[in-house]
């Protein structure tokens, strides 16, 4: 695929007239360098983080989180702010967990590093004590079946593949254990779930993130355990039978109407050909949602910045998007695509960050088949302009919230920072303001807004 | 000169017939593999960085580096370990320094975070009390000259460019204050100076490093403070003179014995053809000497140990060079130039890895203008392999070690890592094992380690 984009770029870089390139050229090196002095990414982060902090779906600092966001876009002058109501579920961790291991002849009690996964059930007020049942694989819970699981705790231990280079392969090769682990362990007696953290480090934290339930499912108690752990209950288990406490609060209240949030700036040639630049606003509730995902939040809304500083006037429609409850049921970007589609809206392309604040390496794209070849090319026309700031295109996704609108035939693009230290922070409560990096954040938000200018001036 | 190298490998992409290169890329993902779960980078650079710590050239830790590196090497089953000697300069930093701000109407006192700089001489015990002058450039000194100097501590205040999407660029537009401010000053009756600190960042870390004097200058004492303090020092100079008062015991003593450390494979085929693997062992003292240079030394190292461990029998000699004195003086880097020439060796080329434990970009390459085009085509050949892997090649630059190999006709490489977060840790108390990220360690080890193969395997 690299080399089919590189032949193409050969072939097609006539494409732009020398004249028309340079100005390009020079537009971008000016977005770079507001960005990069003028820019308000790092200042709304700090604030988005510090002041406020976690922002899990249906909480008061999501509440907080919205309308801070709108009022600093208010201040912006753009031709509409405005929140669009949803309704999300309102998970509560409840008091902390208590997970330990009983009773081992070789370490006697150890408290672990753990966290209820999203959505989880809460024990009842006495806890679960029960044997712990190692797995490395959903094939393995049903091949063990109600034999081998029933009144047992399910411990999903198969760690991520370090060798994987995009550590999100390595995510998608291991998260299965989190998202349907539970709920498949439940369906063969299992009376909770353990579940190692989704991270290639060996480390003390443990991550929390969505398990998923079905509607008739008999739901247990579900934990994350972190990676540390997780190789000492395994090296344990080794040896003799164990046993694991686990005690948790965590519940699922009644949803709660929520908001996203939006600020555009109308086309003046072509007002119904959206430019969507987004981000999800909602957070885990164990860091700050830094990396995950302060930083598309704030990066979409300094594209607005930065044109508007800049004084561009776009033809097209660049709407800044920060969609709510990305994280335990996309509710704002299902309320979204909605509106949308009854609005008859058209989404000329879309953009979501949402994989960290780190360097940028460019962006996939992801698109409806009938339309996608057409415009991928064009994109990649542009290469020449984005290379010189180490950007590339590549083929296959975008982002969780703007893939409701692929049936609206624009482009899909999922911006792409460097991975390795993504999964450090995911999710965790180390995802906080001191692990990200002011420059690398600047240059994805000056990535995303050369992106966009490119495709407002010569569409897709 | 991207576009030339996306054309070059274009037309030439048909040069590895499809099985070799299908080998080949086997081989290179196995290399990664290696790196990734059975790599020795990053216990060997938490051993050296926190058993060791800062290796200044001439200290007791300087010391314990080369016993230490040499004995790891000597584990590696290796065709030869060995120690070059060579001279080095011994600079010590005596007690730490003083460095205020004194009666401001405006503040009054306030200590400034501030380091004196490499090379430089103390003040005496009673150190010095001057008026401040700012410049931002050489050429404002020679502007001011001893009218506007003499009897003054000059203060250089010209900041990194942000703007500059390499840090490397950025720091190469501004070190010239830090290298040749103070003497230049000198000649104009200054008394002493304090250099902004090396970093686009704005924080409290004074960053250290070399600064030059003449044989016959008049000397003075030269520190850096924070660019926090310089941001202040700057505003206070605005609105009033300011005096600052300076104390540091740093000094020059007597040229001490070290080495370098080396370690080598010997090529089954070729064995007068060298390809160099290497970082500098020395550092400065203020932190673990971890990003610079500690990380380009365990790269190297493991390099050799990858590459036993896969069984690999190289057809060329593949040598670890562990250079001792980069940072003032490169006295190793001279005695291992002066020596391979005596005994008319040939390196076929080197790779230095000086810029970080980054994620990889890829490599630079410099050469003897005779051959350098023949060569660098041909390494070019290789990219379809290591693209892959965010792998690029870029003419310009290699090491500030090996670039005294350049007579000798090989191709010069420098490793090239993401240089986005190199200088806020540079020479500072934070450059620490905690700076550095262990995945993006290995891939820089993987990336060093799939050119010096490819080298090795098809020559240049």
């Amino acid at each position: 695929m690299r080399l089919f984009i590189i032949l193409f770029c050969c072939f097609s870089s006539t494409f732009l007239s020398f004249g028309q390139s340079d100005a390009d050229a020079l537009f971008i090196k000016e977005i770079y360098n507001t960005a990069l002095t003028e820019g308000a990414s790092y200042p709304w982060l700090k604030s988005l983080t510090t002041n406020i902090g976690g922002r899990l779906s249906g909480s008061p600092q999501a509440a907080a989180a919205v309308e801070y966001t709108r009022q600093e876009l208010e201040l912006l002058g753009l031709d509409a702010v405005y929140l669009q109501p949803c309704i999300v579920p309102h998970w509560v961790r409840g008091e902390k967990e208590q997970v330990r291991i009983v009773n081992s002849s070789a370490i006697g009690s150890l408290e672990l590093n753990a966290t209820a996964l999203g959505n989880s059930i809460g024990t009842d007020k006495h806890g679960i004590t029960a044997e712990v049942v190692e797995v490395q694989s959903l094939d393995e819970v049903e091949k063990l079946g109600k034999a081998g699981l029933d009144g047992k705790i399910v411990f999903f231990n198969r760690p991520m593949d370090p060798t994987q280079i995009t550590t999100f392969s390595a995510y998608g090769g291991a998260v299965d254990q989190r998202f349907a682990g539970p709920r498949n362990a439940a369906k063969h007696g299992a009376v909770a779930a353990l579940v190692r953290s989704m991270t290639t480090r060996l480390d003390d934290y443990p991550h929390t993130g969505s398990t998923a339930y079905e509607e008739d499912d008999k739901n247990i108690p579900a934990v994350a355990i972190s990676t540390n752990h997780a190789e000492l209950l395994s090296d344990l288990l080794e040896k003799e039978a164990v046993q694991v406490y686990i005690k948790t609060s965590c519940a699922n209240l009644s949803p709660k109407p929520s908001h996203n949030v939006i600020g555009e700036i109308r086309g003046s040639e072509f007002p119904n050909e959206i430019i969507l630049v987004g981000g999800h606003l909602d957070s885990w509730d164990l860091g700050q949602g830094a990396h995950d995902d302060g930083t598309g939040c704030v990066q979409s809304m300094d594209v607005l910045q930065i044109l508007k500083r800049m004084k561009y006037k776009p033809k097209r429609t660049i709407r800044c998007v920060l969609f709510m409850n990305e994280e335990n049921g996309q509710a704002g970007a299902q309320a979204y695509s909605k509106i949308s589609d009854e609005k008859k809206e058209f989404h000329l392309a879309a953009i979501e960050s949402d994989a960290g604040g780190f360097t940028p390496r460019g962006f996939s794209a992801d698109g409806d088949e009938k339309v996608f070849t057409k415009r991928y090319k064009k994109a990649v026309e542009w290469l020449p302009l984005l290379e010189p700031y180490g950007l590339h295109f590549e083929k296959g996704g975008s982002g969780a919230d703007i893939r409701y609108l692929k049936p609206q035939q624009g482009l899909l693009f999922g911006f792409r920072p460097d991975s390795q230290r993504y999964f450090d922070y995911h999710h965790t409560s180390i995802d906080r303001i001191d692990a990200v990096n002011k420059r690398e954040l600047e240059l994805g938000t000056a990535a995303m807004t050369s992106l966009v200018y490119l495709i407002d001036k010569y569409g897709l």
